[in-house]
């Protein structure tokens, strides 16, 4: 009865590499008194990992060298020495790159579902990349029927739930995404009005094209040029949302900042960064309605499954290349 | 009877340069049916003029070739034909370069002084300036009793109000200037905390000095790398209110961005812009406001007067160099 899990062996420098993270087998624990054995069965893979593997981040503590690397799971309750949490429960938190994990549901915080969902969407829609696109897309980005919303990396996890949240809620969407496919998903599939692939479209004249009266809602993932391209067709009193910067997680030094920023002046407009984190009180209220949306079909669950424990590395290494068409996981292959 | 008046002879590349501006003196005009005549006895020099002057800003009309210069002025009603506004009358407007403006108070809205005031604070604090500073500090900054305020080109004709009425609300106000002699203004004069001279002290050493704990709000009127630089130091959900950028008003092409910009999301911040335009509605308001606290004492009109109606295209080059504390005028010699 083994526990294999995954701790940092090096701090990436620019791309992350596979030998970043290193395989260790340890015995499995058990539940303490007060305490749960979870096995975690899906395992997302988020780009703020690369902050916490660099030790970059100051709003929380950076993963140390030699400690289980943290992600965040969807799992089932295996031992239970806690009546909050029976034995059979779904449970999601961030329980780490690890088969089993023990928390007595405060050292690692975690949420039970009492009534299960399909455990992708626990981690997709429903879990934390789908909770950071509902706070990003409805408290910053305040979107009024007939808004244009421009969403970047729209095929990727937080994008295609923000898109999509635009949608149900009014707004005219364009997603910017890395392929012919991922565009073809987002207007087939998630019902986007148009899409622009970055990698073979002149951005700035299918922005031109596509935003005659200017972009009143920029969810930015990406930062770089595109950030930039979109600051430049701001309509009057936009909002640019800013949750991710992939375009320049791989990189080993500061990218040039977007030059166009003097726009916001001449548009009245805005640009706020926000964290999921500041929103957790509301967690419920976004986790119904996004449930909601999920069950009526509004809202569609688009995911990038792996299989295997032992593929968390080569996954985490793909998501920066972009391989994954909404949110990108792991599944633990005992199940 | 004749009537001076500067007209656009160029559009600048770079620096505005003299010669930008041509003298032509034409007859001087009457008050028709419904007019009055004015004597304009203060003229205000402006950053933004030099956009007009470029014909690049969108958000509202160029200066054709050969017109008269756009700007903002106080007078005197010599001639009346309107009972609003009669002879006597202390008037402020976008009346122009000239000596005698005609308006019927629509074709160029004008703001009749009922209760006079000292011209140079019609045109500072309770001007366009005084007014830009209010809406910025008050609606986009929102400060909070014990913020940390930090203002740039703080011996400004904006920064200066902006920064005393970070003190009236309550904030700790830091400013940021170009000279020893302005450092002592701001704080002699104006009751700012702190001063920090750009041109000879380490900008990014003194603001962690000087803000230990972050920046709450940060007024920018400068842009470039002070704008980067208090990006990098700001504090938990802080406000950078985008006023200006005079930093790169004089340069050919635009500078680089804020590279720092991304701390928005670490710190949940919001950078936002905004014009006087969008808030006219509100401008009694406003002027009351800063009546009262001008009539108190609590905000110190601040000025640089350049006498001599002839003096106006030198005064507009001055005022890209930094010449002024506070605002930046020219009196009509003619008074």
């Amino acid at each position: 009865m083994k526990n294999r899990q995954f701790v940092l062996a090096s701090r990436p420098a620019g791309k992350i590499k596979e030998s970043d993270l290193q395989l260790r087998t340890v015995d499995r624990p058990s539940a303490g008194p007060g305490e749960v054995l979870i096995h975690n069965e899906y395992f997302s893979l988020d780009p703020s990992m690369k902050g916490l593997m660099e030790g970059r981040t100051d709003y929380r503590a950076p993963a140390a060298i030699g400690d289980v690397m943290t992600c965040r799971t969807v799992g089932t309750v295996v031992e239970s020495n806690n009546a909050d949490y029976p034995a059979g429960a779904q449970v999601f938190g961030f329980l780490g790159m690890r088969d089993f994990s023990v928390t007595d549901g405060k050292s690692i915080p975690i949420y039970h579902y009492h009534d299960p969902v399909d455990p992708p969407a626990a981690l997709g829609v429903l879990g934390g990349t789908g909770m950071t696109a509902y706070f990003g897309l409805t408290d910053v980005g305040r979107p009024v029927p007939g808004d244009v919303l421009v969403v970047s990396a729209a095929a990727g996890a937080t994008g295609s739930v923000a898109g999509q949240i635009g949608k149900i809620l009014g707004c005219r969407v364009i997603g910017i995404a890395g392929s012919a496919e991922k565009c073809r998903v987002l207007q087939e599939k998630l019902g986007f009005d148009a899409a622009i692939n970055y990698k073979t479209e002149d951005v700035e004249a299918a922005l031109q094209r596509l935003c005659p009266a200017g972009i009143n809602i920029y969810f930015d993932n990406v930062g770089g040029s595109i950030l930039n391209l979109c600051l430049a067709r701001l309509a009057l009193h936009a909002r640019v949302v800013l949750c991710g910067g992939i375009s320049h997680y791989n990189l080993e030094t500061k990218p040039a900042g977007p030059d166009n920023y003097f726009n916001l002046v001449f548009r009245r407009a805005n640009m706020q960064g926000f964290l999921l984190s500041d929103y957790l009180h509301q967690a419920d209220e976004a986790r119904t309605q996004l449930r909601a949306w999920l069950e009526s079909g509004e809202l569609v669950q688009l995911s990038t499954i792996i299989n295997g424990f032992e593929s968390l590395p080569e996954a985490l290494v793909k998501l920066f290349d972009g391989f994954n068409t909404g949110k990108m996981m792991v599944r633990n292959e005992e199940l």
